[in-house]
């Protein structure tokens, strides 16, 4: 059986009672399993993990996004995210069972069925884009919610679905399909946001680090600490235990410390035991040597 | 839904067409899952895993254990392991959605229906024991199968179920329940035995080393190096990186390098998770957070 992992971002982290309208369709369907949803006050997003069968999940979400077209109104929002729509990103990603041919697939259903259904123009990135200058998320969503309606007099900004004209309250979303992304952070023992940020650029790779590296400085000032904030985009090319020991690796320049890390939402098993394998050294291992590889077959 | 392990292990390792006999009754049942068997000359055994639904599980093996009497004649067999009888130790693993108390059920079904149905003498062993000198293995297979007939003259040595006389030709059965097991060993960039025999009396329980590691020396004659080789009774208290780290730190007094290491069989997720969160420094990071243990529940 077939299992995809959706993961809709909706623009509304601060009303706990709309939250809970927005979720209401990924509860209590069967087939459809919600794992998990953290609403973010600073960022006025919601972000929501939820896995299962591909057409069940597909139309759970379908429902979702009608929600949140009702209850959230772009027009009124702000946050500290970047950010287009009421439903402003939903990518798939193939868990079990499907290629990310099948993900890409699910994508374009949802898509035609969102622009139709709801009148949202919909844009598709990543895996699932029309030419390489929307494969990139950052690009699409360039300009925001408030430049909508200048990114639609240019027609290479024409949306995968729909018609080039925002709705009026729920802008446009980015509907996609993506391998499994890594949110990982490193923790250095350092209040100097200038070393984070220093080494964030040496790790990501748009200043010349990994491939398949994302990464800022964050400041987290209760604990007195810093963090390189990543995401790992394909952790089976740039694995976790990489970017770990590169840090390490950096924080030296400055007689800093790596003091730990962790991992913010969900991480893929293979990603963990690759770096339990590095390790160890260990030889002629694979998944089919996890016990828990054989329950889920 | 319940999942046991359960890994019987035969006294038959050179004859595959009887191999192939004794584990035909694992194959192809609904709920019954047969992972890997082994069969080892030198042993002349046979290490079977089998995975599944407990009830299902059991009256499969129960069937095995026949065929085993059938097909093996204990008074010819020869091997470098210690063994007592056709089927020789038969543990039972609880993985999923059980207790240990569940699993020591089961064990004493089992032994029950094997002394009734076969009049195979059973001792149960482990968590399974029925008092204490019987929880180790080594202990109630002492004297082995020759030494039979002389065990059942101690009535301090009455089987468990059945009565106090060998099979006379499958023996007796050790029949119990345990945590998972894994077997770990360690490579080191040296021919010597002797420090490779050091280094494991370091390590293990019996001469004063971790709780739960029973370890011992192996050569590689063909790959020039030595190992230490391992049992961990028990992952939870006594982790794969705090074995493989005792084995550096004691392999420095020698100036001889760990290598690499390899697991033998299969290794529960959460045992190298818990490697991975280590070396990581992993902060709140547990097995809810891996993306798989939702598509277990």
């Amino acid at each position: 059986m077939a299992i995809v992992q959706c993961v809709p971002n909706f623009s509304e982290g601060r009303d706990l009672e709309k939250v809970e309208k927005i979720v209401s369709p990924l509860r209590g369907k069967e087939g459809v399993k919600l794992l998990n949803y953290e609403p973010d006050p600073n960022y006025n997003r919601l972000v929501v993990t939820v896995i299962g069968e591909p057409q069940k999940v597909k139309n759970a979400v379908l429902e979702a996004i009608g929600v949140a077209m009702d209850v959230i109104d772009m027009n009124v929002h702000e946050g500290q995210h970047s950010r287009f729509g009421a439903t402003d990103v939903c990518p798939f990603i193939p868990i079990k069972g499907m290629t990310m041919d099948d993900a890409v697939q699910i994508a374009k259903e949802l898509g035609q069925e969102v622009s139709k259904k709801y009148n949202i123009p919909v844009f598709l990135y990543e895996k699932a884009a029309s030419k390489q200058e929307r494969e990139n998320l950052a690009t699409v969503r360039k300009g925001e919610y408030e430049g909508l309606d200048k990114k639609f007099e240019d027609p290479n900004w024409a949306p995968d679905f729909g018609v080039a004209k925002k709705h009026p309250t729920a802008g446009a979303i980015a509907i996609g399909a993506r391998r499994p992304l890594i949110a990982y952070n490193i923790n250095l023992d350092t209040q100097d946001i200038n070393i984070a940020s220093n080494i964030a650029k040496t790790i990501r790779h748009s200043s010349g680090g990994y491939r398949f590296i994302k990464a800022g400085p964050v400041e987290i000032p209760e604990r007195k600490i810093t963090q390189v904030t990543m995401n790992l985009t394909d952790y089976t090319k740039t694995s976790m235990y990489r970017a770990f020991e590169a840090v390490k690796m950096e924080a030296r320049r400055y007689g800093v410390n790596v003091t730990g890390s962790e991992v913010v939402g969900l991480c893929p098993m293979e990603a963990l035991i690759d770096v339990a394998s590095y390790y160890l050294g260990l030889e002629n291992f694979d998944l089919g040597k996890v016990l828990e590889t054989s329950l889920m077959e």
